[in-house]
């Protein structure tokens, strides 16, 4: 995707900020998966949103980078925990700690991780250019968002084991689990440059439905992207079982047969192709995949309207670019 | 063992509200174990500790109660993530999180308790009696304590695999693993109370003392205590091959026949009863009960004098008395 020269250059200020990270030698055991887990990459969206938030509100967006930094390792120390739940042996594309330690290393690893990402946030205590009013407000979003996380993750267990889930229940789960994060991306850089009130709660509602839309359009390509550039295999979210905006759409609109079929496929602990075509046509003919778009197409434009409070900037065109671009991607 | 009527007005004190502590309802498999693990009690050294700190440098003790908690809430952290890591299924005599429930479930409440205990902090932030300062300095001696728990079990991990742990490192580990929290809780409450820095340098030293003498006092117990009283079998560390102050010791002092027992012996990973007395006789001769009951002393002796540079009051009086009952417990 086409980058701007501004977007060029906040990434280049995260991507140095996350060089310039030190952990400790020792111990290793606890050290060298921190280290490896942030070699693995990353689109650094959460810092970069942080960055964006502070910009709208007139502030430097250099100075959210340690609110971004917190908010990276934060995400990762997530993923570090997710992948032991999850039995994930990937990550990236390559070993998950889970994997290439065990799963002692990836739980400890992972709290280690979760001290340092609060760590980052004492600079914005040691430093005199920030009230303490900002300083306890940028860990109250923080802190927030940590909860969010966790409540996400554990519905999400919850639901595994579940035969219905209500969309009411699964938009509450990935409100926690993937906008929880974003949201407070948005807000925390919000809070670094001093924003009002209002313009804290448009990032925090602005994030949210980012958010949202994002993990719906997760869903969604899932289905329809094309599996070379997408970087999975189609319906592997069918193959797994696992419940997502559509398969619930569909559940709370099919016939008898329709959602006796679902019922049996999403049951199933591994599917075949055979089982994934046949969930495509049921989604086909229930108009569930057209339904889905609109529903992301929804949230993206409830997203746009609370930038309507910000002035003009270029991290406000820099942003609806990057939404445009979201929007529309096929992978 | 006796308490003074102000240690039994700190401990009220505390009781209440840890009683006080609110978690949400929902989800269930998050707040549930989280619930379970703070009704299994416990001491609640830490927060007495947190207290005691704050009335030694001449603040209102109460004042530290939401460090003392969010102090008690890391420690119950570390013990639900800890049990999943020594797959463990007992604790205080009751099921483990880890047991009762799962290891996900056990990471996941953990990762939320993590969380709970840094946002206890945050009364600091929001009332303006307390300085930015001052709340940055809480935050950090926090985080250096949790930061400080995670190495000092990865330490413990490593030397499980380890044939030989030198003294030194060993001590390193239990600085990390027992006297981080103990010297935080004290540090903390010092802070609170506006402790200027040599008091709470002497604070964190207190602590560091007190919390080594209690884990090589531990290691003793499990040789020299009555199995009825101690509420654990005699020689369980042997059995389990553990590392000790008193192994260390041995292997450091033992002639060649003595260090092949020894090293036989922990390197089972099950003993019985009779390798239990072979090594105990080996500790007899070595003289290395002694020695561990000197260093103990020692330790204790050195907490003593940190508390030279504080006045006189009510909690210096209790923390010595709460220090000499320590120092003869015998279980």
């Amino acid at each position: 995707m086409n980058i701007t020269e501004s977007q060029k250059e906040l990434k280049s200020l995260i991507h140095k900020k996350l060089r310039e990270l030190e952990f400790p030698e020792r111990p290793h055991s606890l050290y060298d998966p921190v280290r490896y887990t942030l070699s693995l990459g990353g689109k650094r969206i959460r810092p970069y949103f942080a960055l964006i938030g502070c910009g709208l509100c007139g502030g430097e967006p250099e100075n959210a980078l340690p609110a971004g930094m917190a908010i990276e390792l934060l995400h990762n120390f997530t993923l570090l925990h997710d992948d032991i739940m999850d039995a994930a042996d990937k990550r990236r594309g390559k070993d998950s700690v889970f994997k290439k330690w065990d799963a002692s290393t990836a739980i400890l690893s992972g709290d280690a991780m979760y001290a340092w990402a609060f760590e980052q946030l004492q600079y914005y205590g040691n430093d005199d250019s920030f009230t303490k009013r900002q300083y306890a407000l940028i860990m109250d979003i923080f802190l927030e968002s940590a909860r969010n996380v966790c409540e996400g993750q554990a519905y999400d267990l919850e639901f595994e084991e579940a035969e219905m889930v209500s969309m009411q229940n699964y938009l509450k789960m990935i409100r926690g689990k993937t906008a929880a994060l974003i949201s407070a991306s948005f807000k925390m850089g919000g809070a670094v440059a001093s924003g009002n009130d209002r313009q804290l709660r448009n990032l925090q509602e602005f994030g949210t439905e980012i958010g949202t839309a994002f993990q719906i359009q997760d869903d969604l390509l899932d289905v329809i992207a094309d599996p070379e550039k997408f970087g999975k295999k189609q319906g592997g979210d069918i193959i797994e079982g696992k419940k997502t905006y559509l398969s619930i759409l569909s559940l709370e609109s099919g016939n008898k047969e329709e959602t006796k079929i679902l019922k049996n496929v999403l049951q199933k602990p591994v599917s075949g192709k055979e089982d994934v075509d046949k969930i495509i046509d049921i989604y086909t003919s229930l108009g569930v995949i057209e339904k889905t778009k609109a529903t992301i197409k929804h949230h993206y434009e409830n997203a746009l309207e609370h930038l309507e409070v910000f002035e003009s900037s270029i991290y406000k065109d820099d942003i609806i670019d990057y939404l445009n671009k979201l929007i529309n991607r096929e992978y």
